[in-house]
């Protein structure tokens, strides 16, 4: 079968060469289209890069041209968006209108009443809402929202516990690693013997976009989930790999060892499909009280899983425990990528 | 006036480096007796030492010789015990037999009955407790310890909320410096692109050590505060300077602004009688959502201070704010010497 | 073909790990015996290892059982050692008297005058030696070294240019990755903001290994090759990948193009012969004045070669270039492994 | 006395703060102009800065209006440049037309015929080009630049050696701070578990300015000294301090304890005149093979000296040995702010 062509919408900043890296032996996609600003326009990818993974360029597509982020310029129906969220906010609808099928990373339209933010274990049914984005914008393609980095994971521990108990309160304070701001992102100045508070912007994320994510969708509108976050954020000097710790309130009664098994036993859609990009399993148990930890954690499941540890009763909620999962792949690329690939293997979408 | 001649127990390590720096120039003081274990007695303290701190190691103590740490070793009353818990365990009981009086930056007889847990600004009422413990325990000299330096600083913010609205929850989640696990301490693999949670043990001494600090001393008993600490511990790469994320729940309502102005009004007996370690103010705000930061605000008060910034509504709970403050400093020897300061200057010890 | 079984001296060290890491999925070796000290013995691999790699530990090897460090515990004839200097020095002669055939990554024994000290695409001719080795130690076994890390890829290198150009001359600093000290290695007080000056030891091998391995064996005596080696060494806060700044004297002219020339033309037996270890190519050149980078070229060749770049003339001797290796992989574990794979494929050791 | 006033041209960037805090409680001067392009200029200095040192903004002077980078905005005629290369060759002339004298830390014009170079201990000698410079550039003010940071700590160590011995070769290698490149300078991701190579213009700076400071002025023209320089750089995950590894040919003979007594009994003009910035000993020796170190050693004499250790025997050229020293104190800001102090003094500037 031959395969799917996808483009990459902002290819050559950090999440668009994420994006590169993880479409670049795809079993069924093919990256035929590399969209950036005229700032790399008209060069060969490998030129117009400044490659910061510590994969390698994948050879092949260092050779392809770069060409300029406009409606027209892509072939493929498929794009996945790294844009910035000032530029996702002018382009994606541009390329939606077009036909084209996004599947963004951007922050622009996760909340959009029409746009359907989506982990894929968790919240297809959300896509639902996709004729109504169509008919209501005159769109022939769509926008498909993935979470941010942080709400990803967040989400990724969390949905077991709601399926199994009922959230009710959630408490979260994260350490996010640098690679999360971008490159250049944040100065060297400031994460040397230095840890830096996150912006609130990125606490309200956290607060909103889970509970959109766990909510329902009825009568073509989404219906928050009922529980609350309170989020504290922080930078602090990792590459990759955001560690959260989280206390929650249920709304029924459980022991550890329920809850251990909740996380361990958690298997969705994408797992049961096997979908080429899912982890399994999706959540990933560790033992001992000094685990999990972003340098030897954030490749679990290639870097696609959410890894949860240190279970154990919280004086204020019910329970405390830790998570930690990669913020560039399942976080970001990663993410989008399974989106697709779901709705590729659902006959939704196809080349 | 002649200085008091003072100790320091473990004074080789690093807790012992920084009372020996703080009490290099004390204008009251004078360092008569550095103690350590039989690998240091004997040495030069110059030789003895691995010198850690990025101030020089005070040339005239170099010259002072380390002797076995025994009693009738020591020529001076006051002895400051930088010695590890277990160590502290067996031999802070040995020297306050002896007539010595111990100021304890050690764990080890924090929770005890008969022992104050002493935060100047906080409960200088609780060294009520010391002519029990003397006779209880048939001693001379006595015990006073002060705080975790995590629970310093919590307990420097929570004590200004506490006195103005009756505090009711905390939720805290920490990120603690390199320097608190002492010398050598976490393996440098641990903290390169890494973050690690801290053990539950200290998780615990947070949630319980500002509820005696806090308490009161009634009929010669300590009877805990009446709120609830959950605490989330972790070790990330920064030499010096704890921070904190804090949620609170107080008893009576208030604004933004009345939190910020409880914070810059804070002044207790430490500023008003102008001892000589005393930060003045005891607690700095900041402003901007991107400060207090470890590298930038831990040395506020000569390290002696509280920095609170970011406060703000909390969806759990009634406010979120962040802190800051040097876990060497404030956070361990600088304790210990303003608890001496203030039993000097209040005719309760003398040389 | 069934495979050959393996053990591993020190296997729940850091190079120890490294070892089991590289050897888990090996298409001719099996490892059958873990040894380890008498704190370890007697455990399963898994609850005896604090594992500190960031690929996980291969699940079939955990259940391994560790035994005693001792002649007799170990079933396979190949041993792998991992083992400290001060070890080794005891513990390796004894294996290599039973019969053992120890491919040794300690520096106990490298400049033993009967001892190869050898890089597998350098001096498999010093293996010669072995036969010497054992007649005069009346040993059954016997003992290859491989080279320190620093070493190991400085002559990486400088072989290609010694064989084009003739080797006069060589300066070099070093920037060290923390891992070369093993687990718990450097503290994190030393490596946080700061770098470290590495002992004279360290700087004393580098100047002295290189010479020994691609000096010449002659009539049973190996003989230094002619040129001069000056080191500077320096401990820096990265984790894996050692940095080398190069000055190089030649005995013939050149140019630019031909220093770059002999880089990527280099390949010898194990690339040849397609040794499963063997990196091909064996030495990576890389473009750009800011590169190499340990975070970004470490795993080039998947940990096993040498990158180099930045050639550009020098003002005191001939030429300048900078180097990066995997201390670790090929500086390390991967380096006794190529060496044993050679000789297996060669016949000279077997089962 | 009346204080004398002093301006900042480019205040608000990394090494301008540094300006403002050096110049803060200085006995002699009093800042009174601070400059900034249009972005900040209008702006009190406390709205507009980033403050990004870890010793707290002045207060008086974060209170002063920032002006607009442009001749006749400055009342003092002294002033400080902390412009960036490109803005500084721009700007310096013209303000020196305007008849102010320029203390500049940028490199624009640290090699032109007729601009002195200075290290106050070293070269003050160079000062007399200036009425040269002022009479061929038809200026009533001049331009006097201090040496890049590498390079002032090179020369802080060598030309005590080379007033002893005599110079013929250096080999340097650095390990330069991350705030050499200002603020927000290079990003973390290039930073953590990291370390980057310097591009080669830093390189031949340190080649060629070393040879400019030590050489003569003789009959208006700089003769280069006659000694050459090869210098590998590199920028590593520290703050503040750089550190270089160095080899010396000199051309007399010596012993270790020769250097070392060279460097201790090294003292100059501003040792002996007592300027307020200058550093007592300029030269500090340290002993022992694991120092210096950035974050022990830096703050040395204030930030003002230049650390030594390590001397011993090289095996290409005669020595080895190691330097640190503070790069935006005594490497830019304090050592502007030193020549001028000289200058002061001498009476050939006055307010």
């Amino acid at each position: 079968m031959p395969k799917i062509p996808v483009g990459i919408l902002g290819a050559t900043g950090a999440v668009g060469q994420r994006f590169l890296s993880l479409l670049a032996e795809h079993p069924w996609f093919e990256v035929t289209d590399l969209l950036a600003s005229s700032r790399s326009a008209g060069q060969r990818y490998g030129d117009a890069v400044q490659w910061i993974l510590d994969t390698p360029l994948p050879a092949p597509l260092a050779d392809l041209p770069v060409k300029l982020s406009e409606p027209g310029q892509a072939r493929a129906r498929i794009l996945f968006s790294a844009l910035p969220s000032g530029e996702a906010r002018q382009q994606e609808p541009a390329f939606a209108a077009d036909g084209h099928y996004i599947f963004s990373n951007a922050s622009a339209y996760r909340m959009a009443a029409d746009v359907p933010l989506v982990i894929t274990e968790v919240n297809t049914g959300h896509l639902d809402i996709l004729p109504v984005q169509q008919a209501q914008r005159g769109w022939e393609g769509f926008i498909v929202c993935n979470a941010n980095c942080t709400t990803t994971h967040l989400v990724g521990a969390l949905h077991p516990l709601h399926l199994a108990f009922g959230l009710e309160k959630v408490f979260v304070a994260t350490l996010q690693a640098a690679s999360g701001a971008g490159y250049p992102g944040v100065p060297s100045l400031d994460l040397i013997d230095n840890i830096v508070p996150h912006d609130y912007g990125e606490e309200h994320k956290v607060e909103t976009e889970p509970r959109k994510i766990m909510g329902r969708l009825q009568q073509n509108a989404f219906v928050d989930a009922d529980f609350v976050v309170s989020a504290h954020c922080h930078r602090v000097p990792v590459i990759d790999g955001h560690f959260e710790a989280v206390s929650v309130g249920l709304r029924t009664s459980a022991t550890t060892e329920d809850l251990i098994e909740a996380f361990r036993s958690y298997r969705q859609a994408p797992q049961i499909m096997g979908l080429p990009s899912a982890p399994d399993p999706a959540v990933v148990y560790v033992e001992g009280m000094f685990r999990p930890q972003p340098r030897l954690d954030r490749m679990a499941g290639a870097g696609m899983a959410t890894v949860v540890g240190r279970v154990r009763p919280c004086n204020l909620l019910d329970w405390r425990f830790s998570l930690l999962g990669h913020n560039t792949i399942r976080g970001a690329a990663g993410g989008s990528i399974l989106n697709a690939e779901w709705m590729v293997e659902g006959g939704r979408v196809g080349g």
